[in-house]
């Protein structure tokens, strides 16, 4: 007998009709044996219905009144999941973030959690029932209720896995596991059976959408096996497990892009130090995520330092740098939107060189211009146009041999 | 400073624009120095769409469930309260059942309120907050989530006001308050400034719908003067207050007519103690309110028992009767859905005689039969043919001279 946490996003509880196949396939799992507990987000587009209701009522949305809104969106789903099963014969209960003990900070919209107590669940698997919790949500230590941001259910299903020492945590969502590039840009990628915590790391940090970061992250530092699959087809997905050192590591895994940052480049900077330390402390107070930095050889005794942010961030990024042009003597400084990311990633990659050149040379055989560079032990991040990035993943897929047959 | 509880019901909260106009009336009652504490139901039509959910996703509804789901309702129109009131400059916070610490029994869908704490929301009014309390719901003894049923909204506010010692509890309706008569059927029917508590229980029971009977008993039991009065319109209503005896009193303040209940006839049975005790022994074993009972005189020995229940627990209180027949050696079971009840309220009553008589001639002019009565010290029901219902609300409005002049 294994425990199974089982996580369903909002397009697995879009309606009706998918909570009962979720019902049922619940239903299954505990049948063959297993303790099961449930962790569903919202349904479908609740919460974007929810978060429209609040911008038509009020221009101002305070952080702890938007989390008490939109946790209302599991509550829902969790109840209906609750009361198929009950249908099905099997006895469950709905738990919110609150009754399951998630515990977490103050931080509204993005809360951390801090400790998992889930003695209800503990004691609802002891009864013999399925407990069904609501994922993204919690409550903070000042007994309010909080919502975890992006990616939040999937965190709540693995923080819980690793709380009960689950055997495994299912995340249920509408692919059908995590692929070696996106199957509607490379139609021939195949599904990765097996993938290290690293690896999953970096894709999801590169644009790969299957998984959030965080999620991963929790996994990964507290060993819960995780094992994406898809509640429209049920087949076996993609596992992401401890790297296995006996086991042969393919070179490349897969290949990933993001159009979601912009490059800011500030010209003419004096080549001395404590230029770039001013610019990123600066831009770190104002809590931007900075990911690739470039900075040019100099000429003349000034340089070019090009960097990347989150597009949503942009536009607090040019006001925290253009008030710096005086203080730093910046010739100018310049946005460029139009570009993207295309990440080759790879455990093998540690031991196998070479990689960086095919990389450099399928881009420049097909005349693709790269911009800004970035590496890890197991990944390799080009900037090109964001034009040119569909056709860079297809040519790195090809080069790189990642497909079925 | 006067610290009052406002109550607003769903169409009072229906859409953006009606939470907007609630929170603008919020703001200027805070801003002419008093401590508010707001209670919402869930917006307009929320409660029904979340109900025909949960039928199209399960034959099955337990009802922690059930009260799980539908607690989600509320949850969404305070948040959005909220949200308005910071637009407007005022420092608003929501809380739920639990939260405000509404503490109930664990019967779920029609708990019960055993205890209100209200600490968060006595430190709200501190910090000079407004509080917006979740109505309808609870935290039952067990920690799960309950509701309280029809008028628990209403409730929640009479709980809370009584528990914070409120000056005044005030109800915001769709309607301007409490009439002589419901002005769809009698359109020169008055609004009444001032009623008792006895009074309105009495308006609540027979078919009044403004407010819901256990919320009035609540207010009555501990002393919570009540406004009932329109959001759409907020122009002063009814006040519901204890009788004061130094006041002249109005013989007959309204007029109220019900169609929500049926007649079931026992015919035959044997006129000898203890048969009427069996039988309604066995209705109550089911938890059927039974209302009016009418026994006739014994002809032949064998006598007809008949009673009114609602009609929505008609088909059980037929098996009932019906399983009864041998042993009561009943004749006959006869059922009669095409009743209504017409019914003379008014605190005067007690000390002005001759109400019955003129409640008998009027009918009796218009051919109306009586087919049942039953009176209390400040009310005459009877019961008629149900399409005779509006006309004998309008002849009984005219007898007692009850319109504006």
């Amino acid at each position: 007998m294994a425990l199974v946490v089982q996580k369903y996003g909002g397009s697995s509880v879009a309606d009706s009709e998918r909570i009962k196949a979720v019902a049922d396939h619940i239903a299954h799992t505990y049948r063959l044996g297993n303790q099961v507990v449930v962790v569903v987000s919202a349904m479908g587009r609740t919460t974007d219905d929810l978060i429209r209701l609040a911008k038509e009522t009020s221009s101002v949305q305070p952080p702890r009144e938007m989390d008490m809104l939109l946790s209302a969106g599991e509550r829902i789903s969790m109840a209906l999941v609750c009361m198929a099963l009950a249908e099905r014969g099997i006895s469950a209960s709905s738990y919110t973030g609150s009754q399951a003990g998630i515990i977490t900070d103050t931080v509204h919209g993005k809360a951390k959690i801090l400790e998992v107590k889930g003695d209800r669940i503990r004691a609802a698997l002891e009864a013999g029932a399925v407990p069904v919790v609501a994922g993204f949500q919690g409550v903070s230590t000042e007994k309010d209720v909080t919502t975890l941001g992006r990616g939040g259910s999937d965190t709540t299903a693995v923080a819980l896995a690793a709380a009960l020492r689950a055997d495994a945590c299912e995340i249920y969502t509408d692919v059908s596991g995590v692929f070696s590039a996106d199957p509607r840009v490379v139609p021939e990628s195949k599904r990765l059976k097996k993938i290290s915590f690293e690896e999953m790391l970096e894709i999801a940090a590169t644009g790969g959408k299957v998984l959030a970061l965080r999620s991963v992250e929790f996994a990964r530092n507290h060993h819960v096996p995780l094992h994406v699959r898809s509640s429209f087809t049920w087949e076996p997905g993609t596992w992401v497990v401890e790297e296995d050192p006996s086991m042969e590591q393919v070179v490349v895994s897969a290949i990933t892009s993001d159009n979601s940052e912009a490059k800011i480049t500030v010209a003419g900077v004096p080549d001395k130090p404590g230029i770039a330390a001013k610019l990123f402390r600066s831009l770190a107070n104002h809590s931007i995520n900075v990911d690739m930095i470039v900075q040019n050889t100099s000429r003349h005794g000034t340089t070019d330092i090009s960097f990347t942010v989150p597009k949503d961030d942009l536009s607090t990024s040019l006001e925290v740098t253009n008030r710096l042009v005086p203080e730093i003597s910046a010739s100018d400084v310049l946005a460029d939107t139009g570009i993207a990311r295309v990440s080759v990633i790879g455990a093998g990659m540690k031991t196998h060189p070479g990689v960086t050149a095919t990389v450099f040379e399928t881009l420049a055989a097909a005349q693709i211009n790269i911009e800004m560079i970035s590496t890890s032990s197991i990944r390799i991040s080009c900037v090109i146009r964001s034009d040119q990035a569909e056709t860079a993943v297809r040519l790195l897929h090809q080069a790189f041999e990642l497909s079925e047959n």
